[in-house]
C-alpha cells in the first residue's frame, strides 16, 4: 500500500492528460492506496492545493475523456525551483508536505525545466536520506529532450502541423493568382515542429515550399531570393518557418520588426510576428498577396485531432514510471527507446535525470538540406511513424467533450 | 441528354466540394451526358479551361474523398462580371462559348458575390432569348445570404470555431497567473462565424467570456472595463472578436493599430490585427499577460472537422439545383428552409436570384446582449442544430486524404 503523488508541469500537450491517466490507472491497478495530483504543479504542492485523483477520475468513461482533454487536466506552473544551496528552507517545506501526505512516490510530467525539478528534489532527497523516490515522465510538443527517442506530444502536435498544412496548402492554391503563405510554427531553439510541416508532401499533396529551422542561421537574401525563384513555377507558396529563427547576428526574425517581447521567470522571450515581418517582406519584394499564419497555441492543445501512437506512447511512459518507482527506482525519466524501424517499435526506458534536465535536444544538421530551405529525408522518415493512427473525440452534441476537474 | 457545367467562386468553404459533389453525382444518376468543370469559375469559362468532371471523379472512393478535400476542387475566382449595359461584348463571349459546349444548364457555387453572376447570366440569356439555365448553389461560411436559413459551409466552420474555442479555454485555464486571450473570427459586416464561439460552452466548459460582433459599434472603453471586471473573478478570459468590428466613427478596429491593408478586386479591405490591437490595449490596461489568436483560413479550410448536417446539406442544395433546371427552371438559388425546429428539420427550396444577389444578412440586433457583449440563447439555438454529427477523414499514412485535380 503506497501513496503517491503527480503533477504536470511546463505548456501542455495535447496527450499530457494521457501521461496522467498513464500514472493514475498504472498506480490503481497496482493497488496504491491514495493517487494525489498537485493542482498546478510543485506550486500547488508548496501551497497544499493538492486532489485525490480516485475523486476526479471515478469512471472508465472519465479515463476516455481524460486521454480526450487538452492541457493540464491538473493545471500547469512554470515555477523553476531554486538551488538547493542556499535556500533549504523551500526543500524542507516541500519534504515536510510530503512526508504529512504520507507520499512514497513523486511523478512530474514535464519538459527540460521540469526534469530540472525532478533532479533538485532527487538531489536534494538523496542529501537527506529521504525514501520518497521521484520519477519524471517527458512531455513536450517541442521534442527536444535529450536521451530519448523523441517526447510524447510530439507526434499529436506534428500531425497537427502536418495535417493543417495540407489544408493550407489547399486553400492556398483556390484562386488564380499568386499567393505566399507564411506559417509559424512553434519552436525556439529546436526546429522538430516546424520539420513536421514536411509531412504534408504526399500523393494527394505538393508539400510546403520551404522550411526554416532555428537550427540555421536565417538569410533572408536567400529567403527572398528563393521566393522569387519558386514564384516564377508556381501559383501558390506556403513556407513554413519556425518562430524561432534567428538571424546571424543572433536576433530573432521578429525581433527585425516593431514587436512587444515578453519574458518569463525562465527568461524566455516570448516570440511571435515572424511569419507576418517575411510576408510583408515579399509582399514588397515581389508585390504579390501575401497570408501569414500563426498556428499559435493550437498545435499544443488541437486534442481532436491526436496520434494513436503519441497518446499510447504518453499513456506507457506515465505507467512505466509507476511501476519503475515502486520497484524502488528513483531519479529517472522514463524515456522512449525506438528499438525497430520498418516496423517502428518503441519501448520505454528509464535514464538517469542528471542526463536529461536542462539539455536541448536540436535537429541535426545533418538533416536539413545543405541550403537551409528544406529537410531531409531521414528526417520524415524519424517523424512518419510517430503520427500514425488516430483516437476520435467523443463528440457530444457537435463537439468534442472533455473532462474538467472538480473544485 | 443534356450537357451541364458548374464552377465554383469566391472564398472556399469545408463543404464547397460536396456542393459540386451533389451537382456531379444528381447530373450522372439523372443521365446528363457531358458534366464539365469551370477551372476558376467564370474566369476559367472565358479562358476556356474546362475540365470533363467524368474524368476527374471516376469511382466512389473518389467521391468520397471530394466530400473530404477542402479548397474549391475546381478553384476558385473573385471575377465579378461588369454591368451588361455597356459589356455586352463579355456576355457574348460567355454564351458563345456556352453555346460551343453545348451546355443546357450552367450552377454556380458560391456566396453573394457570385449569386451576382447568375443574376446577370440570367438577365442576359432571357434578353437574348437563350434557352440556358442557369441556377445558383450557395456557400458561404459567413452565412450571410438572404432568403436562405442559412448557407452551407457555416455548420462547419462553426462546428470548427467551437471545437476550437473549447481547446483554447482549457488551454488558458493551465496556468495559476492571469491571462488573456483575445481570439480573431473572420467576418467583415456580418457576425454569424464569431456568434458560434458561443457554443463553446457546456457542461464540460465555462465558455468564452465574451463576444463582439460587427453588427455593433466596438466601444473600446466598455471592452476594457468588462475585461477588468471579469479578470477580479477568473484566472482566464477568453474573448471572441470579429475581424470587422468597427468603433463608432466607421474606422475599424484593426485600423487603429499600425496595419498595411489590402483592397481585393470586390473592394473588400483585408483585415487582421484586431486580436494583436485589443490584446495589447488590455496588456497595457492591467499589466496581464495576453495572447492573440487568429482563427485565419483555417476557419474555412478544416475538412478534417466538418459538420455531417453541413455535408449533407451542401451535398443537397447542389443537388437540388440540378433536379430543378433538368425541370426548367432557371434564374434561382436553391435555399434552405427550416420547417421544424426540435427536431430541427431542412428541405431545399428555389429562391429567385434577385432577390439573393447583392444582400447580407446580418445578425439580427435581437439575438445579441443588450450590451453588446454577447449573445442570446435564440442565437445558440439557431447554430446549434447545424453543427451535429461527424464525418470522419478518410486517414492515409496518418494523413486526411484529399482529392487533387489532375491537369
Amino acid at each position: 500500500m503506497k501513496n503517491i503523488i503527480v503533477g504536470q508541469s511546463g505548456g501542455p500537450t495535447s496527450v499530457i492528460n494521457s501521461s496522467l491517466l498513464g500514472v493514475f490507472k498504472t498506480a490503481k491497478d497496482l493497488k496504491c492506496d491514495k493517487i494525489y495530483g498537485m493542482v498546478h504543479g510543485i506550486k500547488g504542492l508548496l501551497d497544499k492545493d493538492i486532489v485525490d485523483l480516485r475523486e476526479q477520475i471515478k469512471t472508465d468513461l472519465d479515463m476516455d475523456l481524460l486521454k480526450r482533454t487538452p492541457s493540464s487536466f491538473l493545471g500547469s506552473c512554470r515555477y523553476k525551483l531554486p538551488d538547493i544551496e542556499g535556500n533549504e528552507e523551500t526543500y524542507k517545506k516541500i519534504f515536510e508536505i510530503l512526508d504529512e501526505y504520507k507520499i512514497d512516490a513523486f511523478f512530474y510530467i514535464g519538459g527540460n525545466d521540469s526534469m530540472d525539478t525532478i533532479k533538485k528534489l532527487t538531489d536534494y532527497g538523496n542529501s537527506i536520506k529521504s525514501p520518497i523516490r521521484f520519477m519524471g515522465v517527458p512531455k513536450t510538443i517541442d521534442n527536444d529532450l535529450a536521451m530519448t527517442d523523441h517526447t510524447p506530444g510530439y507526434g499529436s502536435a506534428a500531425k497537427y502541423i502536418a495535417a493543417t498544412m495540407k489544408e493550407i496548402i489547399c486553400d492556398g492554391l483556390v484562386y488564380d493568382y499568386p499567393v505566399v503563405t507564411i506559417v509559424e510554427v512553434m519552436g525556439r531553439n529546436a526546429g522538430w515542429l516546424t520539420a513536421a510541416s514536411a509531412l504534408a508532401r504526399g500523393e494527394d499533396c505538393s508539400g510546403v515550399d520551404m522550411i526554416f529551422l532555428p537550427e540555421i542561421p536565417f538569410n533572408i537574401d536567400l529567403f527572398l531570393k528563393k521566393t522569387g525563384e519558386l514564384l516564377k513555377e508556381n501559383r501558390s507558396l506556403v513556407i513554413a518557418v519556425s518562430e524561432g529563427v534567428k538571424v546571424k547576428d543572433g536576433r530573432y526574425v521578429c525581433e527585425l520588426a516593431d514587436h512587444v517581447e515578453y519574458v518569463d521567470s525562465f527568461g524566455h522571450k516570448q516570440l511571435s510576428g515572424t511569419a507576418r515581418y517575411l510576408a510583408s517582406r515579399v509582399a514588397t519584394a515581389y508585390g504579390v498577396k501575401t497570408r501569414a499564419i500563426e498556428l499559435s497555441s493550437l498545435q499544443r492543445c488541437a486534442a481532436h485531432m491526436t496520434s494513436r501512437i503519441d497518446i499510447t506512447e504518453a499513456f506507457n511512459t506515465g505507467g512505466a514510471a509507476v511501476k519503475a518507482a515502486l520497484n524502488g527506482l528513483t531519479g529517472h525519466v522514463i524515456t522512449l527507446k525506438r528499438v525497430s524501424e520498418d516496423p517502428y517499435m518503441c519501448i520505454t526506458e528509464p535514464q538517469d535525470v542528471h542526463l536529461i534536465a536542462n539539455v536541448e535536444k536540436k535537429v541535426p544538421l545533418e538533416w536539413i538540406s545543405d541550403d537551409g530551405t528544406f529537410v531531409k529525408e531521414e528526417l520524415v522518415h524519424y517523424i512518419r511513424p510517430l503520427i500514425q493512427a488516430e483516437i476520435a473525440p467523443l463528440w457530444v452534441d457537435g463537439l468534442p467533450r472533455h473532462l474538467k476537474i472538480q473544485r
